[in-house]
Formats: C-alpha cells, structure tokens, sequence
C-alpha cells in the first residue's frame, strides 16, 4: 500500500479527535508518506531530473475509443463471484461489489451488484413490454418506445440484496475481501418514470392494495409491492449512471424500490398487476423470510436496516507501515438518511464521528471517513452508523439473538476487522 | 422513438405551465402513449396473454461476469471522435460525450469526454511519480501508492472542454447529433485529496503565486494555475465514479479543478511546480485564448460561462408522432450553481422555467425537463440557463459579437433546435 521508503513522522491524530481536528493535524504535521527531496536551488533541479522520463513519455499514446474501459493496471477490481449451484448454473447467485478496492458514492456500474435467478436474459428491447393490468380502469401495455417518452427523474438510491452479509454468518469468520462478504450492495443514478404516474394513467382501483411484478428472466422472478410503496417513490427504471441500464442490472427497464431488499427491485420487468392482497410467489415463500428463534419467520421485511462497514482498511490487506492512515467505508439505510456514523479502532470501547459525504440524500451510500494513526499495536476497527429515525446498527450478538441460527436475511450488524502488530487486517467475530 | 402505433389522446400540455403543472396534467390526462387493452375479466386475461413469452424466457441467461458491459443493443452508444489530424494521430483531438442517448446528471466513464494533445499513455502506476516542488520548504515525491493513503474528499464536478461547442461555429449549422457538437462536457464523481493539503505539508512559499501543471503524455501538457484556485477546491484526483480513474481521463491521477477549461484539469499529472508568475507553456500560448474582433486575445479565461442544451428531442432526431414529449436537456455554470433553465419552443418568444434536478450542487451537470406537447406545427426549442451569480447564457449573436469570427473557444450560447411539420429535429442558428 504505501510507500514504505519513507518513515512516518509524527502524525498523530487520534480517533478521539473529531475528523475536522484529525484532519487540521494532517495538515500541521504532514502525512510524511511522501518522499521528501532536498531543497534549494539545485538541488531542486536534482529533484526535477529524479523524476525519470517512463517509457510512455517518449511514445504516442493509444488512440480513441468510442467506449472506455479501465486500465490495464486495474484488471484485479473485479466483482465477487458466488455461484448457488456452482458450473450447474452459473448465472444464479449473487456477483458482490470489490468495495474493498472503490472510493466516493458511486458504484460503477461494470461492478454493480447482481443477483440473479437464472442467468441474465439477452433482451431486445425492440421486442419486450410491459403489460400493467390487474385491478385497473385501462390495462395498458407500454412498448420501450413509448416508456423513454414519458417524464422522468433522477435519484441516486443504493441497491442492497437482503442477503448480503449472509457470509459473515459461517461459524469462523472468513478471511476474504471485505467485498465478497459485505458487497451485495451497491448505489447508483438511476433515471425513469414515476410508477406512480403510470398507475393513475391506468387508473388503479381503490381494491388495489398490492402489486405483483415479475421478470421476464426464465425464472419469472416475482414479488408482491404493497401499492403504498408503489405510490410513494417507486421508479420505472431506464437509465443508470447516465446511460440505459446494464443487462445484469435490468435491461431495458426494472422496478426501483429505493430502501427495500434489493431482489423486489424486479429486474427486466415485463408485467405489474394491481391485486387485492400479495401473491404469494414462490419468490417470497421459498426465499426472503427471517427465521425466528421459536420457528416462525418474518415476511415480508422489506425495508433494508441501517448499516455501514469499514472498506479500507479491511479483511486480507496489510498495513505495510505504522503512522497515518484514512479510515474509509460506507454507510446506508432503508428508512432514509444517515445521521452518523461512528468509528472505533478498540473494539467498541470508544468512538469518534466520522466526517461523512452524501448525507444529505435519502436511501444513498454514504461515504465516511477518519483519518487514523496506527501506531503498530493491535486494533480491533468497527463502525457504527445512526440513521434520522434514530436507529442503531446493531452489535453482532444482539443482532443474531432476534433470529434463528441459520437466518441469512437482514444481517446488518457492526462488522469488525482485527489489525495485527505485524499490519495484517482479519476478519473476526466481536 | 415513441409507439406508433397508438394515436395520441388529449395531452394538453403547454409549455406556458410551470413544470410542476405540466406533470400533473399529464397525470390527469395520460399520456396516451401505451397501447390500451381491453378492460374486463376475460380481456384481462386475453392480455396477458398477448404479452406473448419471448425467446429469452425459455432459456438459462448468461453467467455472471466480474466486469459488466452495456447491452449488445445499446452497441451505437459511442463517443463521437473528431481526430484533429485524421490517422495521423488517431489519439489526438477530442472524443466527445453522445448526450443525445443519456440521461440524468452523471457520465459514465466509458463515454466521458476525452481531449488529447498525444494520445492516452499507458502508464504503469507502480512507475509513475508526481513531484511536488518550485517554491516550496519541503520539496516532495509521491508514489501512487503514497497517494492513495491521504485524505480523500468526493465531489460530483463537470469538465468541459474550452473548445467544446466550436463546432457549432462554422458557417453552416451541422447536422450532427447534439453530442457531436456540444458533448466536450460530462459530469462524473471525483475523489481524491485536496491539493491543498499537499501543498501545505510541502510548505508553499509565500512568492509563490502560480503552479505548473504537467502531465505525463508524450507532449507533457502543461498549463499554469492561480495558487488562489489551488487552495480553494483543486483535487488531485484518484478515483472517478467510484474506481480508479480511468486511462483516458489521467489514470493514474490528474488535477481536477472544478469549474474551469477542462485542459487545465491536467492529466497523467507528473509534476506540480510552485512559481512567481506564469510559466507560459506552448499549451496555453499557442492554444486557448479568445481572440477579440480587434486583434488583441484574452489569455487565461478559467472559468467555464453558464450554458445549456436540450438533449432530447435534439438534432438529427425525429418526432414519429404528435402528442405528449418531455423536453431534457443539461445546464452548468463554472462560477457555481445553475439557478434556472428556461425552455421556449417559439425560438425565444417565450419562455417557461423547467424543473432541475442537482441544482444544489455547485459546479455539476444539473438536468432540466419540461413537458411538452407539440402539436405538429414547426417550433424553435431552445434552453436558456442563469446561474447563483446572476450570469444568463446569451444569444448567438451577442456571444458572437464579443470575439473575432475565427473565435473557437467557450462558445456559451444558446443553442436552437427547429423542428419541422414532418418531426424532423434540425440545428438551425437563431
């Protein structure tokens, strides 16, 4: 990770600060990461001369491209692949976000979370539609044409499958990247027409208290919406991240319920029907509930719980030097905004706020920040975040004691990294 | 682009009603542009069934991949190159952003703008230094990986190119599509560290009132930068939407300095030199300046003006049908925040507020929309944007009046888009 020819020198911020004063003494004492050069004047000439000319000064460089892609160099960020039925099928599972290896808000969307049923569908949007029928005046049947005709709005909402963090349920803790255990979540910018606006075009029946939406993925994969959501701030979704949304994603068009388990976000959407009361699909029978201790399940849970994790450092990196470090990680909650977030480097027994970026958006990532001095002994790293209805991610212990052992929904418990004297971060239980 | 094969019903929108008017009328009215089925019980089910099961539903879909791509009909997406050597030098010139197919306010980074002086280097980042030195206590050397260790901050800013809209200058209005003439701009999420911080461990001397910028492409584009706009909100950018940045747009890192000439937003960044004066690089001597109709030039003209277009309907496009539109299109201002976009479709006569969304973020794409109906007679549709300064987008003419003919450079005015009787969208100059 950093440049380790260079002692660290006397940076000593502490968790306690707040992340204003931690970053105030970065700036009075220096980060001391970089190389110092001598100064003066030819000394700088030296300096200027010991920035050697690379091989890719002295050549023309590559030509355009009509669409980009990432360097060479970052070939390693690749999504998490977790196949339910191994080479059997190898589009069902879950494919989780590097979150260890991505900064800001924004999740690209090349890394975008995707959970999938049966494979992702090749879709020509030429051919699909979208039926709305049910309890409604005028079924409609909307071609894709038509659908990029109607108003639209932009959001940036994150997408949380409701198993994420189900491998940070395995009786020992598994060491692998933070992202393929806590990466089934991702945010991005999505753009499309209020459901709400194609249901009174419809006009829904005052019967209609809940909707089925389905795929057109071989699966069918189904849910039940309550309409209440539906009128709220659910989105027919077109456009992600600026451009139409990515096969994995819901090509040409998904149901976006900002906040809720991420597989109600129906995926390449081809029907909605206004019924009386849910469905009942095999999609939220067989999958989706919450084990209770006395063996009855929840059902039902929609919203996804506030929550947040440190991505760097995190599980399998190695702090290659004592001194200053940044603390990273993310930050969200279904029931709206993040108020805080709070970080500890002793396991719990105390903590500081952490500076936070895009609280002022509901049901988005947040990203926060603290800035840390490792000074080479042990540290247990958790964060904790608070959203605006006041509720707290919980600890492990008491998370798990609301369910049954071998729930794997809804675990959005403090997540807790160990860093070694020797700089090695581990995933542990706490 | 919208179904055809329904006839528009009573959409009576006007541009005359605020935003916030026009979509309720559409509620109330639908807006007629889905097919309608049959209403009743057996209807209902004939309708679905005539949501016939397409190929895709019968088969398993494609496995997961670790680095997702758009949609293979999505493939005409692309940037729009304009070589400004032809095959001589196919990575010099500019790849511009295709605005006419997005939505929403960020870019993904597969379609940002690209201008280039030598092509994209291939840079190694294991390699790559930026030496921080000039008039400084402490000169400094950073690795990469040094860098990646400071203190990051995210922000959401556009880049515009100087040169962007130039095409809209020639004698002839081009019928090309918007984005092959005004998409030398694209919004995306920057994090990275404040340059600030960089500079205050370097100990900046008090003489020094200017940085050079130099980048690491084989012609080392170079520009000077005011020290004032160093310590308010220039970054040294590492990640772009979420990842690292991308090649064509500085990987490793670059300078972003939001709100001003997209080259100065230095890329490949090698070295930062803290100086009196200007240093008077061949790129900002032999290039960018505006030259006025008297002959003298105006030189380091930083800040980007206030400007807009609409994106859709724009030219090249045609209109299938009379009817229900929206109107969307993008605004940015380099002095802050966008505080109003109007839409006119009698070619300024008159004029109606669209509604934003992003105008809380200064220096970022902000998106407009406003209902429309047209009703099959010709119509000029323009946009006109002011922004938190009071500055308006001016006409053609009285941009045109402030340069010599042969100016090319920040080209802010309004842009007209005439749509005949037939729905063809052509770009007209008004």
């Amino acid at each position: 990770m950093a440049d380790r020819a260079v002692p660290p020198q006397g940076a000593t911020v502490s968790s306690e600060e707040s992340a204003a004063d931690g970053r105030r003494t970065f700036l009075k004492q220096g980060l001391a990461l970089a190389a110092g050069v001598a100064a003066g004047g030819t000394a700088q000439q030296a300096a200027a001369q010991n920035l050697a000319a690379q091989p890719w000064e002295h050549v023309y460089g590559a030509a355009f491209t009509g669409y980009g892609q990432p360097s060479r160099f970052e070939e390693s960020v690749q999504r998490h692949i977790g196949r339910a039925y191994g080479d059997l099928a190898p589009g069902t599972g879950s494919a989780l976000v590097p979150i260890e290896s991505l900064e800001g808000i924004i999740t690209p969307s090349s890394l975008h979370n995707t959970r999938s049923h049966s494979g992702t569908p090749d879709i020509d949007p030429k051919q699909h539609q979208l039926l709305l029928h049910g309890l409604v005046a005028r079924p409609l049947m909307f071609s894709m044409e038509s659908l990029l005709n109607y108003p639209m709005t932009t959001r940036t909402v994150f997408l949380e499958c409701a198993g994420n963090s189900l491998r940070a349920l395995t009786p020992q803790p598994m060491q692998v990247p933070a992202g393929a255990m806590h990466g089934n979540i991702a945010c991005s910018e999505w753009t499309g027409i209020p459901l709400r606006l194609l249901l009174e075009e419809a006009g829904l029946q005052p019967a209609a208290k809940w909707l089925l939406a389905e795929g057109a993925d071989s699966s069918h994969m189904s849910r039940s919406i309550p309409v209440e959501k539906a009128l709220d701030d659910a989105m027919i979704a077109l456009y992600q991240n600026g451009e139409r949304l990515r096969p994995e994603q819901g090509y040409p068009v998904r149901l976006l319920l900002p906040g809720w388990e991420g597989n109600m976000n129906v995926k390449w959407l081809r029907r909605i029907k206004a019924t009386v009361g849910p469905t009942y699909t095999k999609d939220e029978t067989s999958k989706y509930t919450d084990l209770l201790p006395d063996g009855r399940a929840l059902q039902f849970t929609f919203e996804m719980g506030v929550k947040s994790v440190i991505t760097r450092p995190s599980s399998t990196m190695r702090l290659p030097r004592t001194g200053a470090y940044e603390i990273s990680g993310i930050a969200w909650t279904g029931a709206g905004r993040i108020r805080r977030v709070e970080v500890s480097t002793d396991g719990g027994a105390t903590w500081a706020d952490a500076a936070l970026t895009g609280q002022e958006r509901a049901k988005c990532l947040v990203r926060f920040r603290l800035p840390w001095e490792w000074t080479g002994k042990e540290a247990l790293l958790q964060s904790r975040a608070t959203d605006e209805k006041g509720s707290v991610q919980p600890s492990r212990a008491a998370w798990k004691a609301q369910f049954s052992p071998i729930i794997i929904y809804h675990n959005n418990s403090i997540v807790t990294w160990a860093v070694g004297a020797d700089g090695s971060v581990k995933h542990v239980y706490a």
